[in-house]
């Protein structure tokens, strides 16, 4: 995903970490239905690009955070992105076969464990998060933490993002419903993301804004390039079926502006991320180089 | 649902509380799409019995507790409880066409829609818990019952009895299994309901062992008289088809030991519940009123 050697070495590093932290947060095998953990296990690995995790670890780093208070986050922004996916992908919505190059969760464990697996992914990054990091001292974190986590897995977030889109299927539609759509359905998730992660830090409110700022640009700009690899990838490289958003006329960027301007808006949005996050001090050029890219995804 | 008339209207009060309660908790409609507000509402109102927030504001009157402290919880916990029968309704679940007399969320507004506002209720119950009750003060409070209640709402919780449930339908089953699915299907939840409520009122350890003593007594008295229903009640009363045990082979109480022996049981039970609250000082007869009145219920 990233360029420079430095940034693959760390990158596969906190991978590593993101990954270990979800094996320790799953439950006890012998405290659940082996099914039900078969199919929570199923969504979690091996698991994508984990965009959302190395954000939520790339802000702690860049604003010199301990990685012990930001994996909690990390963990728990991972499940609820991967319960999305699940519930998602069933047939009453986007009834995809295909995820990261296998069957969906549906078509490997049917609809109904499906749909409690996703449940039980939603539940439990609530359990993680009300309890992890640990510590008395840490209780106030773990609450500004669960808001916006919270926040953005409601009604009013990635939710609300889904019925919009639904909605918005087969209907005429303007820029700015698109960047509504858009802002909930991946923006809000990739914000906390970001957000989180500098909580962690202990960040400030002036260091949360241009934070916001940079997960407002690059949510954007990440469901721009999604748009744009439906129409121009490929299934074999992206893991999932391609072509869906034009077959369903679903509400897009390269819909409404062309190929070519989309990629010119992904382009602009990318350097406004990295322009809001210029005067942080940065303990890593981690946010900066996933910024960059978002540009350059295949999948 | 309860004899003493005091009791009834004590009981009226309080689930008014709890209707004002979810009221002002709902997102704004503004910042919802309609459609997913309105499914997310029509779970909601008018309800059903509200067991489960009675019974947390009942053992936070035992405990004396402040009534504005253990809201949150029992408008949490039927968002959860609401959205676990949205879901189980599912085709690919339970498949049922009628719940609280009218037609079950699916039916009304679609799968997709129903699943959607299932995962929002869920979720708005942890935004709930990560805020109220508000004040720096209550922060530890508000962790404790985030916890509490997560792990009842979890894969080691109510989503593992609907998986044990599905899974033992058709199938041998012991008691020991019986009394597992249920305590995970219906106990786990009702326990963190009375748990919840104690915890509001600032219990202490021996208080909330008498108190989950009590929960785990009439969880499962609760459930024997659910499946006793579901032999011997009618549609017309429940507000939900009936027969359906037997037909779809599933684990209950009467199928294990017949209806006698059954209603004996869960006298036993309620028996129990009231045995382990004995020796707290109430300031109330609530709790034991509510276990007394689950052996009367109709619906």
């Amino acid at each position: 995903m990233l360029d420079s050697p430095q940034s693959v070495d760390e990158l596969q590093e906190i991978r590593a970490r993101i990954d270990a932290g979800l094996e320790r947060f799953l439950p006890s095998p012998d405290r659940v239905p082996e099914s039900l953990c078969r199919a929570m296990r199923y969504s979690l690995f091996p698991g994508g690009k984990r965009l959302r995790p190395l954000l939520t670890m790339a802000a702690s780093r860049t604003l010199g955070g301990k990685e012990s208070l930001a994996i909690p986050a990390a963990c728990a922004i991972e499940m609820i992105h991967s319960y999305s996916l699940v519930h998602d992908d069933l047939p009453a919505m986007d009834n995809d076969d295909l995820r990261r190059g296998r069957p969906t969760s549906h078509r490997k464990f049917g609809e109904a464990l499906a749909i409690l697996s996703g449940d039980a992914l939603l539940s439990l990054a609530f359990q993680i998060l009300a309890r992890h990091p640990e510590g008395e001292s840490n209780g106030p974190l773990r609450l500004r933490v669960l808001q916006v986590i919270a926040d953005a897995a409601s009604a009013e977030g990635i939710i609300a993002g889904q019925v919009m889109d639904m909605e918005t299927e087969g209907q005429p539609f303007t820029e700015q419903k698109l960047v509504e759509i858009h802002r909930h359905k991946t923006g809000v998730l990739i914000n906390a993301s970001v957000v989180s992660g500098a909580m962690a830090a202990g960040a400030d409110e002036t260091a949360l804004g241009h934070i916001r700022a940079y997960g407002e640009a690059i949510g954007l700009a990440f469901q721009i390039v999604d748009d744009l690899l439906d129409v121009e990838g490929t299934t074999e490289t992206l893991g999932k079926s391609t072509g869906k958003d034009a077959r369903a006329a679903k509400a897009t960027f390269p819909a409404l502006l062309g190929l070519e301007a989309s990629r010119r808006r992904a382009g602009r949005l990318v350097e406004r991320a990295r322009q809001a996050i210029r005067h942080l001090s940065p303990g890593t050029t981690l946010l900066d180089d996933i910024a960059g890219s978002i540009l350059k995804r295949t999948h």
